[in-house]
């Protein structure tokens, strides 16, 4: 398949539609993005590498982060994980309290902010300096030293995300965290305020689409089962209350961040990044999701 | 690969194993049946069919007749289904009245009763006898005559179905019912009632495992983008509050009945029916369920 | 207290103002009512009877009507009542099914409408003909042999109530309805159809104000500790989601019905009624709620 | 009335049952308490002033406390309040989340914690020092220098909170915080630890017996309407989820504290504190609900 051709006909299409929706507003450092922004960037399991626009340009993965941090945390404790959350999806948005409450504290699944503090929880019991290991990480995965936190943006989030700080609270009220709150809160923005390019972000999912080891060093990223069970939460759980609708209209494993980044994976195939800054209502990109819907639709290549 | 071989390693380690949970009690025909059995049965695209145990039993297919009556409306209707039913996972059991109040009658999605309901009501509205045209539909993807209805099953279904009657009425008051709702819950309860073997349910979902196209007949059922989405709604949505867990588990595209079926489909490979008749607690197979997590595991078999 | 002259002060002012809200439009019988009507009536302990407007017309009682019925059912059951439903303000509007799913189809108490068709199970359970006794008692405590049933209200009632179907079904498929679906409904809906003028309703309620007795006829109701029951869930439950708020503004008991009436009870005092068509957005009489805050306010007659 | 004999008559009655319950066991200063004492201490408007047991014993009133609270930015703010906070009843556990994420971050009620906190982040922004002016007001209308905050329950409360923690950063997020939440939280858990005996929790409440003014002082504490209106919130929103069923057998206005006491006005006539430390599983005092039911029962005094 010629996806260099594919990619470069999808990517003029999107282009050509009207850029629809919203930038995140709620810290300085992500509304102030050029909107107009796109990137997008293929990586193959045979070594095609082929990218287009913007997919160069850093930006901030934010939620996309909770693969990796799930990854590393399923690597250390395996599934013991799943006594402490779900793997349904939640049917409802990404920081709601109500499903909290009514399951005594154990978030639905990992890619719902709740599930991912939890899973910051889990690096901050195991790691001295999780900060640092987790960078480490994310470093190691997609082979490149050059990867970094945002402090900036880091600290915005901190100094405003009362949502979590009331998610955490909750689930340390049903005794679903152990560590001090704001250490698990520290680990969890820095997390988010991760930034990498759409070439950086395809790279670094690759063991994703290659049941758990790197193409490309070898390297056994996680088993065989667990890869796969990491791309089953993404499907189901991967964007909130659209999962349903990204499954339906893309059909691949895939996870999006309010930095209007998505990487999607088709396993035995190929990882792909796509990013633009504007987000449509249930927070994900606009431009993002046509993009992967129209690419495979028009490639035939999804899992179903 | 052989999958004759791994089918008789696999069934013989879940025959091995306890046999717990609880058969449905809520009307006598599905009550009496013997829970002991076990059947299962593949089709492959490339033409093998190979079965074990009880698989030319039949049993009541109930909740999988939802993937047949659905695509039988996307065929008829085509994208004006979905401003009528969601395609999101509900996060909710299957009966549940909350989901629907608060989306204002839209139920989240065609597996569950509610949605289910909704894609009989434009059955009815499409159809002079639906009941009859339904029948004709699946014996066509079938390709068997023989397929029934069991008219004991369905009128016990009918006197007893007081949580989906709340449902449909809950529904007209929003204005997302069309016909009288005797005939619509009759034409459910219909459905719910098919009687079919393993083998037969796995033939018939053969054509979700070729993008839409009977493999024997080369007729073609579903469009190609239609036939990935419902393969989509089952991965998310196909085994109500458990969706994930089974896409965690198994990794395949699926969909359950309380007579203790379940249907799974391989795109590009196989589609495999499985049946006994005693439930876990959110209401799927017990042994189903083992048995297909054994069987992706051990083969790695799965769309992730 | 001159009563007369502070019902001529306030009626004047309730007058001057702005007629606000909308008329209930779910039947044409209710919908076809002339919106600026507006009457009221005050019976006291010691015998004034003086009323303004249109306190002679009849209207449709609605939803007032549930404490009658629950007024004949406890007296005929007692406290077994509270087995099947409880006596708490469910915090959301009155047809809603969610606390009912919540709750196992116990509601939360019988001035919603769920409540008030469990006691109707109650009747129909109780009384060979429960419309014809039903009627007998409301006669009775009104002393007044002209009120009836308006038939046609009932059956517009009965043919468009989706909402109260749900509602008994959901009840049916928790076990907490004992008797035949369309029997229960057609007692609630004939229940609602009753009409009374603000006049019959204020005399009717009247024992409410004395502790159980006919302070006219000397008649038992009710006893002491059960009329001061009844009264308490008036106060924490007769108006739905603005219990609070009729509490906080008006501070008595009362109870309010789609047709425009409210009526309310100062225990050792006097029973009020209030008439006007037009309802606000929670479904209670615009100007009935103004005229009882104004009427409170200016003889400082609550019971706060 | 002898209200001497009346309580002693109750107060031997309820020591003679048994004493169930739990004692509240969150923080060790509530959970060390002897769970045997029992207090009781009546005020009457015309100079009665009896009690009973351990009506001279200091205890931790709690949630009491927010009466006192809500009076004093009522006073200060008047209706301006209620753009922050409703006055309906929550149907649901004093500390639940999931109505605060549907209304947007307004608590229903100034009872349960969410509202209370609301009302603390008011005297936070009206008092350079809130806790010195908090407790001036509960001693000014305690007439009692004696009062004191308990600086041990208060910091044990203030490490433990967090679900309150959880609260008001959700509140925040939906921007119904103005203050620092460190000195919000503060005040909260200083004025749920203090201390006061049955004896001057009866004299304290007294002006809410009286129309809003002190009737030994016969200073005005609160208007008429606005004293009514307390006592409205108290009778539908005092008790949490038991509020219909405080209303339902005692029928008096009141307020309980997981501490284990009670207070309740009866307006026009008196003011009655009752403490006993374990709690029902609704979390009030057991016994005080048991003394208060007989109380009014066996009196007659109710407002209904």
């Amino acid at each position: 398949m010629d996806y260099q051709k594919i990619i470069e006909a999808v990517y003029a299409e999107v282009k050509s539609w009207e850029n629809k929706g919203q930038i995140a507003q709620y810290i300085p450092e992500l509304s102030n993005v050029n909107p107009r922004q796109l990137g997008v960037h293929v990586s193959t399991l045979d070594g095609y590498d082929v990218g287009m626009g913007d997919h160069h340009t850093k930006f901030s993965i934010q939620s996309i982060a909770k693969v990796l941090s799930l990854t590393l945390a399923y690597r250390l404790r395996g599934n013991e994980l799943w006594k402490r959350v779900g793997v349904e999806p939640s049917g409802t948005p990404f920081n709601s309290l109500v499903q909290l409450e009514h399951d005594q504290g154990i978030p639905r699944n990992p890619m719902i902010n709740a599930g991912a503090i939890v899973i910051c929880d889990i690096l901050v019991s195991h790691f001295r300096n999780p900060k640092k290991e987790l960078l480490a990480f994310v470093r190691e995965v997609a082979q490149n030293p050059d990867i970094a936190f945002n402090e900036s943006v880091a600290q915005s989030e901190l100094s405003v995300g009362y949502r979590n700080t009331a998610l955490i609270n909750l689930m340390k009220a049903f005794g679903n965290i152990d560590n001090d709150i704001e250490l698990v809160l520290d680990l969890y923005c820095y997390m988010c305020s991760l930034e990498m390019t759409c070439q950086e972000l395809s790279r670094a999912f690759l063991f994703l689409a290659n049941d758990g080891i790197d193409p490309i060093t070898q390297h056994q990223v996680l088993s065989l089962t667990r890869s796969k069970r990491v791309n089953a939460i993404m499907q189901t759980c991967g964007f909130y209350d659209e999962a349903g609708e990204f499954s339906f209209r893309v059909g691949l494993p895939g996870k999006s961040g309010v930095g209007g980044g998505i990487v999607a994976v088709h396993p035995e195939h190929f990882s792909i990044a796509v990013w633009s800054p504007r987000l449509n209502k249930k927070g994900n990109s606009y431009r993002g999701m046509k993009f992967l819907e129209q690419f495979t639709t028009q490639t035939g290549l999804s899992v179903f």
